[in-house]
């Protein structure tokens, strides 16, 4: 394999750090990293494998010569200038929203459907930080025992919102310490000492944006159009890695024993379920990390056949830049470049 | 109804703090408040009702002449002392887990199982705070349309563990905000920027002894001891009032607007559900009210039968000293005192 050409749009993000964080120890050597954002952000001087670059503004002629371009700057950004990637030669792994529901575009996790990357027409979407670090737990054991049917409660981080939700966060901390009123403005409430059940914007039906995505990406990735998911997202004052207190209804019985040890033999996930010891997933030790970490596995009660557990992972990392990292790796593996 | 004798111990926690407010503004006049404590509190000045009492050690002698003893000083003080109580013809009002599964106790919401009252023989349990705000949610729509199956989340505040938990929290916050290392003790981990999915201690089965007590206690008050709930108990940096996400399946259909049509007619239940403007149930805004406040009504998903909702309520209110105070009211309304 020669070496990449790489672009990332929304390079100045905290996803589009994360990027940089990742693709610097990447096992597939690097050509040129062009790195790409709004015209606010644009000379913004980053590091990268010894090199200075310089972020440039994402434009019609950004993505010449370019064989893999991660995108991160919104869906608006993405429906903009991804296809005209595309035109340009370059396979596209988009980690907003724009095209995840486009029937021409695989929607893909690596650990659970890289199959579906063999249609793809130039552009791959990421699927939503919480639907990942879900469906990486849930799928070693769906291979095994299908699953029926699955209910999810959600603990985000406000990492997920952005550089402003953090900066929020912190001023709200220290309004409240100091007594003082915090005024909202990421937020529509306080995120201090609080937690609130909205995640993106409402619709009709009374679920949000974001527990919708958790519905129907999750039956797009796993080919199961009719999937019973019901999800609450909730917000909550932590800074990095989503947690999700899942229950879930399997087509026969599972013991927790058989689960942590299918899990513990799956790729991409890490079992931490010693509650003698006080051991279970933590999004303070998540954060920074690769896998997903699953936890509290137990009977589900509700039903014979149900599991409950309990899934934390880095939101920035699985849950963003390093599933669409390694959706570029299965892209290279497989040979299906556009531009070679 | 002749005045009232009535004694809190555990006066100098936050549950006993609470008993007092609620007191201070109680419909029923109260003759004699005694208020005890473990030694080590003992001597603590208080004011109520503009007299200054002092906290008593609570002793064999502490319960002649009482008429109401709530007590909130943990399960160890309950079992040695409420019987002593009742001996000394006091009905107790139990915050403790102690009685919660005693046969021979009443487990009571006055909105959900008053009729229990009837057959006390002098100790009445009061719930755990998160069955109380789920049960005082889900029972009116069990009522006309029997639930089948309960899946729930919390999200608890600290003050539930106490005023140790509360000061723990706090410290950490300026630890972390200062870039200091923090050294939980209340918890086994840093509660701060964190979510912990470990409520009281851990059984063989993998649950923890909070959840498991939704799952028991719910069946206890429901009466129906094989009624199917899966819970997952876990705290966040909140101070005061615990949050759910509760998915319910119901005997039949029943759609959204129902459900808030119904909820908005029960006791003890504030409907607050306009996702147009923002408005659900908060953490901050359910902290010193009295209602249970019930929102994100939507379908399930889950299930055709199946309805998802998220209930928040002041933990120290509903969920511990006013549940107790209306035990208590019940109590006087039925003439089920001991000593009259």
């Amino acid at each position: 394999m020669s070496d990449l050409n790489v672009a990332v749009v929304g390079a100045t993000g905290l996803v589009g750090s994360e990027f940089l964080r990742i693709l610097e120890h990447w096992t597939v050597p690097i050509k040129s990293l062009s790195l790409y954002a709004s015209d606010r952000s644009a000379g913004t001087p980053l590091q990268f494998q010894g090199s200075d670059l310089r972020v440039e503004e994402t434009s019609d002629d950004s993505f010449k010569g370019i064989d893999i371009a991660l995108f991160s700057a919104g869906a608006d950004v993405s429906e903009r200038f991804a296809p005209v990637a595309v035109r340009s030669g370059a396979v596209v792994v988009d980690n907003s929203s724009a095209f995840r529901m486009d029937p021409d575009a695989p929607l893909v996790i690596p650990e659970v459907n890289p199959n579906d990357l063999e249609k793809h027409q130039g552009i791959i979407a990421n699927p939503n930080c919480s639907t990942i670090q879900m469906l990486v737990a849930l799928y070693p054991l769906h291979q095994i025992n299908p699953i029926k049917r699955i209910i999810v409660s959600t603990y985000q981080a406000v990492a997920g919102t952005g550089t402003a939700a953090v900066d929020e966060l912190n001023q709200q901390i220290r309004q409240v310490m100091e007594g003082e009123k915090t005024s909202p403005k990421v937020y529509p409430h306080q995120i201090a000492f609080n937690v609130i059940p909205f995640v993106d914007d409402f619709l009709d039906n009374g679920y949000t944006v974001e527990e919708w995505k958790m519905v129907s990406e999750t039956r797009k990735i796993l080919h199961l159009p009719d999937m019973p998911v019901s999800a609450t997202c909730v917000r909550v004052p932590v800074y990095l890695s989503h947690s999700e207190a899942v229950n879930v209804e399997l087509s026969n019985p599972m013991s927790p024993e058989e689960a942590r040890e299918v899990l513990s033999r799956a790729p991409g996930v890490e079992v931490v379920d010693d509650p003698a010891n006080q051991m279970y997933p933590l999004a303070l030790t998540a954060t920074g990390r690769d896998e997903v970490f699953v936890g509290r596995v137990r009977e589900g009660l509700s039903h014979p056949n149900s599991l409950a557990m309990w899934i934390v992972a880095d939101d920035l990392r699985k849950g963003a830049a390093l599933n669409a990292v390694q959706i570029a790796e299965e892209i290279l593996r497989r040979n299906l470049l556009l531009s070679r």
